[in-house]
């Protein structure tokens, strides 16, 4: 069934609001000195929580408490609340929380609004920089501090003409790493640590790939939305669907999704 | 002998008009489609040279031309101009090329102002952003899109408490990375990518240490000038002045600085 366009101007005024109501919460924590930051788990890696990630998504969930009730949360932070709509909103009030920590203007916020089967739109939101990237219902755009632009995916169909993104070599398995640098050896070029904001660059035409492991939901929901809206294309390691978390793999085009699928296999059963 | 306040004035001036020159030639570039890219050395690691770097450096070599004609020039794109004033222009128009091409708004304009033994002022400016870190002559700054602030570095003392940034495991000869790597470990936290962006995070207090090789002059003094006037501390591996390149180690405070160069020195002896 398709969606009405009053339903679809509904839901991403919504996420317009959450996005406001999180950056409000955000800005004034990043770069604030004295950040209360803890460790969400001694024994995992570094996985810094702030004050400022708690209240935006305390923020996010004021908003929809008030505009979708009916809707289901599942967030970072708090514990996932049922709705009865069939719908779920899917975010995290600050993706790249050890960027936001060291001050860097390239964590975001996600947010995803999507049924069972996947997410239906997404928003990447860097209210530092002042940039939105929203990606659904058949449109993909930036709104930024030089002007609003739509969104494509380039044509890039082969690893060695591409641009790889991945928090590696800061996350991952042994083995999920072996097979990144497998496919970063094909590459024409590897850069790290930019998080959810490299899901932006493929979105904008201007980077390729982006291969990660470890995910939440509410780390890939939002970005999976904006790419494909681009034309791009977002599964796990295995081609299948990648909304439940775990490994990733986003890419501009068919083609180069293929090859660092193949080149991800091969360095499996090499291993 | 004192400088006077004119002739700061007249100094930090021109600075601006030359990241402002260079600004509207990078940003014309920036995330623009049809990016001429070419490998400035086929043997190096990737090093992209885009238009909005050639054009950037004349840009600011225009405004130097006329307002400055007596100061020798140094920059990334084109040979070096002589002076007779004793002072030197020292710019790289893109620091941070490979994240310019893949779209990451993490690059910088690198400008000082030196004499011989070292860099007086410079500017480190993120022009997508609207970001100008200015330091030197007594003061640090950064105006932003959310306002004006002075810069000051934290005091961190220990490498257990620090956040350090490189643009490794990109560069760096293996010795060198085995260097580095020697002290990422024993840190808080090891962040990449982000070029001169990093010296911006420490004179910001918010990141503790830069460690990288491989630098060129340009790549270096307007984050000495700026780190060392928010109160950190720059020099190579070795203690000694990094305002020639190589290797450098910026750090928020002095003992910050010395275990740095310490764990630096014992991975190399053991190697």
């Amino acid at each position: 069934m398709a969606l009405s366009n009053d339903f679809i101007a509904e839901i991403t005024s919504v996420a317009d609001a959450c996005a406001e109501a999180a950056a409000r919460e955000t800005l004034a924590w990043f770069r604030s000195s004295g950040l209360d930051v803890d460790d969400k788990s001694a024994v995992n890696a570094f996985d810094p929580v702030t004050e400022g990630d708690r209240a935006a998504e305390a923020a996010i969930r004021a908003v929809l408490g008030k505009a979708r009730p009916q809707d289901a949360i599942l967030g970072e932070e708090e514990a996932a609340t049922a709705g009865t709509s069939g719908y779920s909103w899917v975010i995290d009030p600050i993706d790249g929380t050890r960027a936001f920590v060291a001050g860097a203007p390239t964590w975001g916020t996600l947010i995803a609004f999507s049924e069972e089967s996947g997410p239906l739109y997404g928003i990447l939101d860097q209210p530092y920089i002042g940039e939105r990237f929203c990606g659904g219902f058949g449109q993909a755009t930036l709104r930024g501090p030089h002007g609003t632009r739509n969104l494509a995916t380039r044509r890039t169909t082969s690893l060695d003409e591409a641009i790889l993104f991945s928090t590696f070599p800061e996350i991952g398995r042994p083995a999920e790493r072996a097979a990144f640098e497998a496919v970063a050896r094909q590459v024409k070029l590897t850069r790290y640590g930019l998080d959810c904001y490299a899901y932006g660059l493929i979105a904008m035409g201007l980077s390729d790939l982006v291969i990660e492991a470890g995910l939440q939901p509410y780390d890939i929901q939002a970005p999976i939305a904006l790419v494909e809206a681009a034309g791009g294309i977002v599964t796990n390691w295995e081609g299948g669907p990648a909304h439940g978390g775990g490994r990733a793999v986003a890419a501009a085009t068919p083609e180069l999704h293929a090859a660092a699928l193949d080149a991800l296999a091969s360095a499996v059963s090499d291993g």
